[in-house]
Parts: C-alpha cells; structure tokens; sequence
C-alpha cells in the first residue's frame, strides 16, 4: 500500500520549553488522515535557523509532504519566511493582492495606521505560490521540490485553521491521489489491556493484513482502535466493519461505547434520554470524577454534586458508609 | 554557551492521527526545561519498527539526551522495549526486582491472577539500567551510546510523570552539568505585535546576546518573553529581571499581567481582592468570553452570568443598545 507522507514541523520555542501545547498539529494531523494523507511525523523545533533548516533537510528526506507552521509573524523572533526564501533559491518581493489584502484589513478592519512591519508581510519568496490568509494578514506559501511539497502557515490557530480548509486540503486532494484512511474506535472499561489482548488474541492475530489494532489504556479503561487505508473505500469500510461487530462481540461484557468518546460522555448521553440524574461520592478520586462529568456542556441537567470524603469519620457522617462491614 | 540539548520522541499512532494531544512531551519539556535541559526537538512517530529505529538514529545524531515515552505495554502493537533490545544490542532477561513490583501489583493491589503478559513486563534487555516504575507495571530503561543517554519511559501520562520526577530529574542533574534557564514573560492587550515591535525596537536591538526575546500573539493579546541561559545562575536572573523592568516600562499603557498567566485569570484575581462581581455581554464572540472566565475555578464567586445577542433586536431589547448611536 503506497501511503502519501506527511511531516508536519511547528516552529517556536514557545514549544519547546512547555509554554504552549501543540493542539495545532494534532488539528492538522486529525484532518489530514481524514483526507487521506498518513501524517508519519510530527515535529516541534525552536526559532533558530539551523534548527529549521536541519529539520527541511531531514523532512525532505522522509516525507512526499512538509507542512510548516509558525514563525510568519511580523517581529525579529520570526524567521520562517526569510528561511524558505533561501531554502528555495528565491529573493523576496512585494505580491500586490496580499499587499491590497494586509491594507484593507489595517484601514478598514482595524482603523489602525499600518507600518512598514505590516508592509512587509505582503513580501513572500518569487519561487512560492501565495496561499491567501482570510483571516490574518501573513500570507501562507507553497513550494515544491524534487516532487515534493512544501507548505508553510501562519501559527496562529485559527489563520492555520482557515488556510488549511480553504486550501490545503482541496489542493492536496487535487495534487494527490488519495487513499481513504479508517478509524473506528470503542471504549472498554473494568479490565486491563493484558486481559482483552488474551481475550481477542484468536481474532487479533486472524485480522486481514491492512487493518491495524491499537491498545489505548488510561485509568482503568481501554480504548481499541482498528485503523485501515486503502483506496477502495467500499471494501476497506466494509472489512473493517466486519472486525469491529466480531470485536465488540468479543467484548460486550466489558465495552461502553462504540463511539470514540470518553465515558463523561456516555454517562451524559444516558442520562439525558432517560431524564434521569446523578450525584457522586469519592474518597481517594478527590473529585476527579466530579471535574471529568463537570466537563461535559449541559451536566448541571443531570450532575447534583458529589461529596469527598477522604476520612473514615467522613464516610461515616457525610454518606452513612459503616467500614467495619 | 554549551547547551545540553534534548530530543523528545513520542511514540504512538494516536499522536499522528489527531486522537490524542501530546501533552506529555509538554509536560516533559517544561521540567526539562526547568532543570537545565534544553529540549530543541520534540518529535512524534507511529507504533511502526522502522520509524521508531529511524527516529533513534536521528536524534541520536542530533542531541546529547533522547527521551522516549510510549510503547512500552503489554500488547501486540508494543514495540518499544524489543526495538530498543535490539538497538542496544542486549538480550531480554527476566528482572527480578520488577517481577516482584509485578507481581505485588496483582496479587495484593489489583487482587487479578497475573498472566504471562504481565510477567513478561518485567523482562528487560540487559543492556539496560531499569528504572522502577512506581505506579504501573512498565518499568523505564536507561540506556548509554558513545556518551549520549538513552530514558525510554511508559506513555501513560502519570506513570510518566512520577518517573520523570522520581528519577530523571535527579539523574540529570547528578549526571551532567546543567546550566540555569530563565523565562520572564508579560501579557499586553489591545495592540498588535507590529506595533509592541516598534514601540520597543531600540531596546530590542540592545539586548544582551545571552538574552532571547519572542513575540506569542493571540487574539488580541501578546505576550513577551525574555528567555536565556547560563551556569551564573544570580548574574542571570539580574540581567533577565533588569531587562524584563525596562521591557514593562515600555509597554506599561497595554500590560495586563507581568506573569505568565491568562487574561481570565488576572480578571479572577482582582475581582476576588476587590469583592467585586461581574457579568459580561457578548455580540460576535458568542460566549467565547463567558466560557473563558468559566474556566477558573472558583468563577462563581465574581461572575453572574452573560447575554449573547447576536442580532440588532436581542441587542436592544435585552441591553439597551441603541445601534444608531
């Protein structure tokens, strides 16, 4: 099966040192699989010019597609664009539509009187094509290399969003001959991952080559996830079906959800169809249960409040529970 | 300045289709951070033998430190521990302090037989130092190359965290000799960086070499940071905080905070210490705000509630705007 391989390369110290979560490459690895592109690695480096152009050179290599974000912005710390001008053998210049773009939004978006540093973002490399930014004013970029792509976008989450539906994707699906990507996913909970995997070790080892099972565990609860890509969607969306029934079977006395979804989730979802509420008592949890349900939009429907009682004498007054029994 | 740079891989397909936010190698990154290390590559891979071997080789060229988490469970799709065996060039040999914490774990914890799964999670390859995982059944590896350091940890996020801060840590810092890293960040509101650029370029332009500044904007705020790093560890917290003073002079019309904290948190504060209590009204960002403050703890002591108006007639009727005004 011939995969389509991306690396996505976010940029920024802020990444690096723990003063950010990266939740803009999971976004653009989650819509990317979807589209049929295998996102195969993800990397975060710092603000520095080896740094970003070791990675290049090191993507490049494995990768059909690189997917850059960050360092785009109009301040010193931002090196990205001057980078891909030289990575690219090109020199800079003024592309008016982004030019026209980035002086609508100053004068009439924000009323503000626009400087140079604003000027600038409207000069991009003349070896890319100019991916317009709607909701930003600094323009994305695409390359391409040896037969491979190279896109560049803005950090900022919802520019990156924007840019990346209104033309990545499309293009990408365009440019590429895709492969459908599956997912299906179900919950168990109450057993450990050892157990199930000797419970469904006879069907495991009997699954079709193309489809892959992955073991999820996380507090007392195990998620299973059969994953397949291949470009018969039809046939791929019926034989993994086909193991997702004989896996939840195999299953059933422990399963919560087939659904990819926590069991907050499933707790809510029950509760609301049966108009019925709930409350909670929690002793060494300290209240981690009650924050999971709190969680959920609406749960003030349902969810009363919860105890915590980490003391005998507590259990004994606040929740009648007599230890000795 | 001898930095001591680290890799962070990552390792599970759950980070490369979008299932999961790496917060690990965030949380991994800023105790590194913290101590002396500096992460300059956080890199994520799929559950896939030539990619995890890849990823070894690369960073092994690149950095002082590789950390690995994930991969190491007791399941078919776990390949860590003998991908690593055979890097390392060892043999797997039963571990006999680790068969214990096993078996304890079963027997008097868990109160579950144990099965041969389990059992094998205390084999190890004997090229290894094991590091006791305290709160599961995975033990950590630590393994030595040509001078560079090897940890491969569990990638359940808590037993992670536990090994990280029981044994990494100090084992780094007995082990080399890390310098100290400082990061001084502020908040400002209202004006866009081009603008905190410009009004602070003469002062930028004077810092010291050892002292980084970045620019992170979000939705109408920015924050700077001054980072840097050095074995003096007095003589560069005084350089940092002498800087980081003329840097609040400079923006003090739009500073909001001089930590590193959210808008919505600096409202909790004050409000708190003045015994005040508010309420917002939102138009177009359709109770982004509401949502915001509703995600400090203890927001129903200061916050009342909000209206969302959307359209001219919810504006006048419930707030008494007048849109011809």
């Amino acid at each position: 099966m011939q995969r389509i391989n991306a690396s996505i390369i976010t940029i920024g110290d802020e990444l690096l040192i723990g003063q950010v979560i990266d939740t803009n490459s999971t976004w653009m690895a989650d819509k990317l699989n979807k589209a049929g592109v295998w996102v195969h690695r993800r990397l975060a480096v710092g603000d520095d010019w080896d740094e970003i152009w070791n990675a290049l050179d090191n993507e490049t290599a494995l990768s059909d597609i690189v997917l850059i974000t960050g360092g785009l912005g109009p301040t010193a710390d931002d090196i990205t664009k001057p980078l891909l001008c030289k990575y690219f053998d090109g020199k800079m210049v003024m592309h008016e539509p982004t030019l026209q773009h980035v002086t609508h939004i100053f004068e009439v978006i924000l009323k503000r009187p626009m400087i140079d540093r604003n000027r600038n973002q409207a000069e991009v490399p003349d070896t890319c094509t100019v991916l317009k930014n709607e909701r930003g004013t600094a323009p994305g970029m695409l390359f391409e290399k040896n037969g491979k792509l190279f896109i560049s976008m803005p950090g900022v989450p919802h520019e990156m969003k924007g840019m990346t539906e209104d033309f990545v994707l499309p293009y990408l699906q365009k440019a590429k001959t895709l492969p459908s990507i599956i997912h299906k996913t179900l919950l168990t909970a109450g057993v450990g991952e050892s157990f199930l995997a000797d419970l469904i070790q006879p069907w495991e080892e009997a699954l079709p080559e193309n489809i892959k099972l992955a073991y999820l565990p996380n507090y007392g609860m195990v998620r299973l996830r059969l994953s397949a890509i291949g470009f018969d969607a039809a046939a791929l969306e019926t034989a993994v079906s086909n193991e997702f029934e004989k896996l939840q079977v195999l299953v059933k006395e422990h399963l919560v959800t087939t659904e990819d979804e926590p069991m907050e989730r499933v707790v809510a979802k029950l509760l609301l169809q049966r108009k019925e509420t709930m409350a909670t008592a929690e002793s060494c949890t300290g209240g981690y249960i009650a924050h999971l349900i709190t969680t959920m939009v609406g749960s003030s429907e349902y969810y009363n409040g919860s105890v915590i009682s980490y003391s005998y004498e507590a259990k004994e007054d606040l929740l009648g529970v007599d230890h000795n029994l």
